[in-house]
C-alpha cells in the first residue's frame, strides 16, 4: 500500500485523490506518487523536480500536494559593511560588522552588480542602516448600518484600546499591540491593528491576535465583522497605506562615498550619478505614477527572501523603497556622494515560515541570525538592515553603470 | 590547483577572489571552494546549501558566486480547466483544456487553497481566459535643454516611428516594435518603447532593441541618453502607468458559478462573497492607497514564477490585479457568482531566463509550455491564461473562506 | 494725486509700479487705476470686473494688485436635511435639521441635479453625517547628515511631543497640537504636526505653530529645516496621505432609500444604480490608478467651497471621497439603496480666509454657521457634514440618472 | 404677478416651487424673489449676494436656483513674458510675447508671491511654454457576459475606430476624435475616446459625441453601455492615468535663470533651491504617494481658472503638475536655476462654459484669448502656456522663499 506506483494508479483510477496520499504513506513516498502519476498524465519526466534533498515532511507546514523541489541558484554576496555600533549620540543598529549575504535567483549579473556596490561600500568604511519603525499589520472589516454606527464604533475603540490589548495579546506569548488605527468608508469600518511581533514576520499571529480582539468590537459595538483582512494591512499588494505609514520593518541605509571612489570603483562622478537617480528614481517615477522610486530595489529584496525563506508574494511591498543620490560638496570643491535607500514595509522574520527549512536556515546561519535574537526582533531588525544595505549597493552599482555609460558616451560625443 | 579546499585557502589568503574561482576549476569545484570558505569564515555548515542536484554549469547565466541552491518546495494544483476553444463568436484563447499548475512555495495552506477554487471552476465547466494586451516595455529619459527641445524631440519621434523600429528590430530576431510614447517632464523626454517580444518575457530583448534605436534618437534630435531606463518602463516597481497601460500580458479570467454549487461546495452564497469582496477588495483597496484590488493575487504570481523560472522580482508589478465577485441574479431569483480577475501587467516567458533551468524547465513541461510556441508567442499566452486561472482560483477559495465564516459567525448569532 | 488716471499714468511712465498703488490712494481708487493701466496697455474694456459692489478694502488680506472682482453665479439648494440629533446610541452630528446649501459654480445643471437628490434624501427622512476624524496637518523637512541622525531625530520627538505641542501651541490661542508624526527618507526626515484647529481651516495657524515648534527640534536634533513644507501635509496636492490619513475634516454622510422612492423619484433601481456604481467608481477609478473613487464630488465642494469662501486651491484634495451604493435586500424581497459618500480631507472653516468677504459671509449666514461655532469646531463641522450632504445629493442624483438612461435603453432594446 | 415679494410669498406658501420662479418672471426678478425667500427663511440679509452687476439671463446656461453672485476678489500679475516664437530648429508655442495674468482667488499673497516670480522670468529672458499633447477624454464603460465577450469587443474597436470616428465626429463641427484606447476588467469595458476640442475645454463635445459613437459599439458588439462616463476619463478626480497619459492640454513651461539673478532678486543660491525641491516636491511628494509633485500649483491653476470662466472642480486634476529645479553648473563654475514645471493635464478653454459671463469674459481680453483661435485651437493652447508660466513663477516665488529663509537661518546658525 506503500508503493508509489500503487498509490499513483490508485489516484488514476479515482480511488484516490491527489491530496489524500500522506494519509497512506510517508512524505516523501506521498511525493513520487503524486510525481508518478502527473508523470504520467503529462507525459512527462520530472526527475530534476524530484531530485530534492531534504525530508518531505520537514516542508509539511510550507506545501500541499508536493512533487518535489524547485531548485533556485544561490550565490553569496559581501561582506555587507554595517556601521550599527552604539556611539554617544545615537543608539545604534541591530545589524553591525560585516556579513554575507546570500541571493536565490536566476537574474543574471545581479549578484555581480550587488557585490560591486558592497566593495565600493567597504571601502568607503561601511554603511548606516536602521530600522526606524516597527509593526506588522491586519486590518479587519466591518460592516455597519450606516454613519452614526460607525462614528459610534470608532469612539469606542479609540476609547478601548487597552480592552483590544488585552484579548490580542492573550493569543501570543511574544506579540504586543502597538496601535489601533481606525478607517470609515460609509458602513464600512477598518481597524488597522499594528504589533510588535519580534523575530517572527508575525502576519499569522497578528492575524490569530486580530480574530481574537474583533470578537470584543462585535460584542461591545454595533459592528459585524465582514473579512478578518480588509486590506488596509495591507498584505501582497501594492497600497499607499504601507509606503506612507509602514509595515513589518521601516528600514533606511545610506552610505557617503568619497568622490575619488566614486571615480575610481565607477568610473563616473557624484553629479552624473545624483543626475540619473533624480530623473530616473524621482522624477521618472513620479511620472509613472509609482509607489516605487528606486531602479531594481525588488531584485535583492527578492533574491533575499528566497534565500532565507522569507515569504515571496509579500516582495510586491516589501520592495517599496525610496533611492535617494545627492552629489555633497565638499570645501575643496570637490564632490562626494550621499546614498540611501529607504524601505517603508519589509516584512522580514528569523523565525516561522520558510525560515525553517533547511537550504533557508543555513542561509540565516551564515548570516548569524537564524532563529530568535537576543534582545527579541533583534535578530528580524539586522535581516532587514542587512537587506537594506545590499539593496542599497544594487542601487549605487546600477546608477553607477547608467551614469558611466553616459559619461563614456558623453566622451565619444567630445571625440568626435 | 582544482582541489576546493586548496581554492578556499587561496581566497582566505587573498590569493584568489571569491568571484575568479569559476577560472580556476570547473562551476561545480567552483561552488564547492566558495561554500567551504564561506562555512570557514562564517562557521556553519552548508550541506543542503551544497546538496543541489543540477550541474552549476547550467545556472551560469543566471547567478554569479554560486554556492549552491535554494530548494524551495513545490506541489501540483490542478487540473485547471480553461475554456479556450474558439467559438463562432470570439477568436479563442491560447489556452485550452486541463493542466496541472506546479507552485513553488512556503507559505502553507496555499496549493489547497488554490486547488478548492480549482475543483469548483471545473465543476462549473471551466474558466474562460484571454490575453487582451501584449507589449514588454523600456523607456529610456534623455537629457534636453529645455522645453522647446523637448517640444521638438517629440514630434521628431512621433513622426519617425519607421526608422525607430527599423533600428529596434535590427538587433533581435523575434521582436516587433509595436509602439512608442512620449512624456516630457522639464528637460527630461522619456519614450516608452512596446514590443512583442513572443514566447520570450522580453525585458533583455526590449533593452538591446531601445538601445539602438536610442542611438537614432541621439542622432537626429538634440536629447542626449541619461539612462536607458528612466522608471516609466517600469520594471520591478509599482506603477500606475503598468496598471493602466499594462506591461507584459494583460490577461483577464472569470468564471460563472451556479449558485447551488456555491453553497455546496463554498459553503456560502453568491451575495455573500460578492459583499465581502466590495468591502475588501474594491472599499479597502481604495481607502488604502492601492494599486492591487484583490485578496492574495501575488501568491499564486508568485509560486507559479517560482515554480516556472520566471522573475520573482517582476512579482511586484506582475499581482497587479482587480478582483470582481458580482451576484447576478437568475430568472428563478436565485444568484449564481461572477469572478473574475484582470492581471494587467503580467510578465511571463516560456524561454529564456529560468526557464532553462532542470526544475523550472520540467514545471513548464507539466504545463505543455516549455520552450516557444506555435504561433510565436502563444506558449506565453497560455502560460499567462492559466497563471490567471490559477490566481482566480485563488481569489474564490479566499474570498469564499471569508464569506462562509461570517455566515457561520451570522448563524452563531442567531443561535444565542 | 488720488485721481486714479494720474496714477495710471505714472505706472505706465514707470514712476510707480503697479503693486504700490495702494500706498497712494485708497483701496478703491487704486484698483481703479490699475484697472485703467491694464485697459490702456490691453486695449481692453473691463467695466464688470471693475462693477464689484464690496469695499475694496476689505478684500486687502485676500488679493495684491486687485483690478475688481470675479463675479460667479451663486444658486441655492435644498432643504438639506441632516439627522444629527444625539441618541441614546451615539453622540450625534454637529449639523441637524434643514439648511439651504449656497453653491457657486458655472456648470450648467449641476445645481438641479443636486437640487433633485437632496429632495430624495429629505423625503427618505434626511441623511446621517459625521465628522469621524479632525486634524489640519503641516509637515516640514529637515535634514540630517544620515540614518544615524535620522534615527536620533526621530527618537527625540517620539519621547518629545509634550516640548513640542508647549512650543507651537504658545503661538495660537485656538489650536492644540494633536499629533507628530515622523517620516524617514534617507537624509530627509519629515514631521507631520496635525492640530485641531478650531472653526479655522487653519492652514496659517498650523503653519505658524510647526514653526516655532521647528525650533526646538533644531535646537535639540542634529536636524536642519530646509522647507516649512516638506509635502507630507500635503496641501493642495491629490496625496494618498491626505486620502489614507485625512486632513481637515473626515466626513462620512449616508442615507437609506426605500426602494419605492428610487423607482418614483429617481426612475430606476437600488440595483441598476449599484451596479453603475461599481462599474464606474470602484471598479472604473481602481484601473484608473485614482484616489477619488466617486462621480463627480468635486463639483459640490468646489462650488460650496466658492460660496462659503473656503480655499479654492484645496478643492485638489478637499474632494477626495470614496462612493459606495448598495442595494439592501429587505425582509419582502425589495430591495432598498444605500448611499454614502466618505470625504478623507476636507479643509474646512467658518471664520478667517475667504470667510469675511461680503457674499462669502452671508453665504455662511444662510446656512447659519457664520464665525465660530458653540463649542469652538461645531461650525466648521458643521459646515463639513452638510457640504458631504449636498455631495452625497449630487452622487446619488448623477448615479440615477446614468442607471435610469440605462434601463431606458435596456427597454428599449427589449422592444426591438 | 412679477413682484418679487409675491413670488416669494407664493413659494413660502407651497404654491410655487424654488426652481420654478423663472417661468413667473425674468431672471433677475426670480432671483430677487428667490433671495427674499431664503432671506425669511433663514433670517438673513443677503443684500452682497444680490448686488450682482450682471444680467441674470445671461448666467441662465451656467446655474440653476440662481440668488445673485459670489464675488472674488480679481487682480493682475505680470506680464507674463513667453518665449514662444518659432525658430529654426522649433516649431515655436501658441503663445508669445507679454501677457497680464488675471487671478481669482482669496488666498492672500498669492499675486504677490506669483508676480515676483514673473518678474524674475522676465529679467531672465522669459519662460518657454509649449503644449506636447492635447486630447480631452470621455471613457463609458459597458457591460459584457464575460472575457470572451470582452476580447471580442476589444478587437472590435480596435479594428473600427474609423467607424467610431465618423460617428462621434458626426455630433460636432469642430471636435475629432484622436484615439480610442479599450481597457478590460473583468465583465467591464471601459472606452477611452480622446478629442481634440480645438478652443473649448470640450468635456460637452465629447460626452455628446462619445455618446453617439457608443450606439455603434452595442450595435455591433456584445457591449452593453452602463454609463457614459465609467471613470476612466477621468473627470474631476485626481487619477494617474490623467497623470501618465494626459487630458486636456498636457504643457510644460520652463525657464534658466542665471545665478545672478538667483542671487539678488530671489536672496538664495540655485543650489539650495535644488535642494529644497528635490527634499520638498520630489522626495516629499512620494513619500506622501502624492500625484502631485510641487509646492503650490493648484493655487494658480485655480485662481486662473476662477478669473477666466473654466470649470472650477477640474482643478483637481488641472493642477497635476511635476515641478523640477535643477543647478547647471557654467564653464565658470557657478550655477544657473533651471526650472521648469509640466501640467499632465490642464483642461481649458477660450469659448463655452463659464468663459462667456461678464468678468470672466473680460479676464481673456485681458489676455487676448477670448474666443476661438486662429488656427483653431490655439486659444487654448495659448492660454494653458500662459497659465503654466504663471504656476511655473509661482513655483520659483515659493521655492526661493523657502530656500532664502534657510539661508538666513544656516547664517544666523554661523553666527552663534
Amino acid at each position: 500500500m506503500t508503493d508509489p506506483e500503487d498509490l499513483a494508479t490508485q489516484v488514476r483510477d479515482g480511488e484516490l485523490r491527489i491530496h489524500e496520499l500522506e494519509e497512506y504513506a510517508d512524505h516523501d513516498t506521498a511525493a513520487e506518487a503524486r510525481r508518478l502519476y502527473v508523470e504520467q498524465e503529462t507525459d512527462t519526466d520530472l526527475e530534476s523536480i524530484g531530485d530534492y534533498t531534504f525530508p518531505a515532511e520537514r516542508a509539511e507546514p510550507n506545501i500541499e500536494n508536493m512533487i518535489g523541489a524547485a531548485q533556485i541558484p544561490m550565490g553569496i554576496v559581501g561582506p555587507v559593511d554595517v556601521n550599527g555600533e552604539e556611539t554617544s549620540s545615537n543608539g545604534g543598529g541591530a545589524a553591525t560588522g560585516e556579513h554575507y549575504l546570500p541571493l536565490a535567483t536566476t537574474e543574471g549579473a545581479l549578484l555581480a552588480s550587488v557585490n560591486r556596490g558592497l566593495g565600493v561600500i567597504r571601502t568607503a568604511g561601511g554603511a548606516d542602516a536602521r530600522v526606524t519603525k516597527n509593526g506588522m499589520t491586519r486590518a479587519p472589516v466591518f460592516r455597519v448600518k450606516g454613519v452614526a454606527e460607525a462614528a459610534e464604533t470608532v469612539e469606542w475603540v479609540n476609547d478601548n484600546v487597552d480592552a483590544l490589548a488585552e484579548a490580542a495579546e492573550s493569543t501570543t506569548s511574544h506579540g504586543e499591540l502597538l496601535d489601533v488605527e481606525p478607517y470609515v468608508v460609509g458602513d464600512s469600518v477598518y481597524l488597522r491593528f499594528a504589533y510588535d511581533t519580534k523575530d517572527a514576520m508575525g502576519m499569522n499571529m497578528a492575524t490569530i491576535a486580530t480574530g481574537e480582539a474583533c470578537e470584543i468590537v462585535e460584542a461591545e459595538t454595533p459592528a459585524s465583522l465582514v473579512a478578518l483582512s480588509g486590506n488596509l494591512c495591507s498584505d501582497k499588494k501594492p497600497a499607499a497605506i504601507n509606503a506612507v505609514e509602514g509595515r513589518g520593518r521601516s528600514v533606511t541605509a545610506d552610505v557617503l562615498i568619497p568622490g575619488e571612489l566614486v571615480e575610481e570603483r565607477l568610473h563616473t562622478t557624484a553629479d552624473a550619478i545624483a543626475e540619473a537617480n533624480t530623473r530616473k528614481n524621482l522624477t521618472g517615477s513620479a511620472k509613472a505614477g509609482s509607489l516605487g522610486f528606486n531602479a531594481h530595489a525588488a531584485n535583492v529584496v527578492a533574491a533575499a527572501f528566497l534565500a532565507t525563506g522569507q515569504d515571496e508574494a509579500q516582495v510586491v511591498e516589501a520592495a517599496n523603497t525610496i533611492t535617494t543620490m545627492d552629489a555633497r560638496q565638499r570645501e575643496d570643491g570637490a564632490s562626494d556622494l550621499y546614498a540611501s535607500v529607504s524601505l517603508a514595509s519589509l516584512e522580514v522574520g528569523t523565525v516561522g515560515g520558510g525560515t525553517k527549512l533547511p537550504t533557508q536556515s543555513e542561509a540565516l546561519e551564515i548570516l548569524g541570525l537564524r532563529g530568535g535574537g537576543e534582545p527579541a526582533g533583534s535578530n528580524a531588525d539586522a535581516l532587514a538592515e542587512i537587506i537594506a544595505v545590499g539593496a542599497l549597493a544594487g542601487e549605487l552599482s546600477l546608477l553607477a553603470a547608467l551614469a558611466s555609460r553616459h559619461l563614456a558616451s558623453a566622451h565619444e560625443d567630445l571625440g568626435r
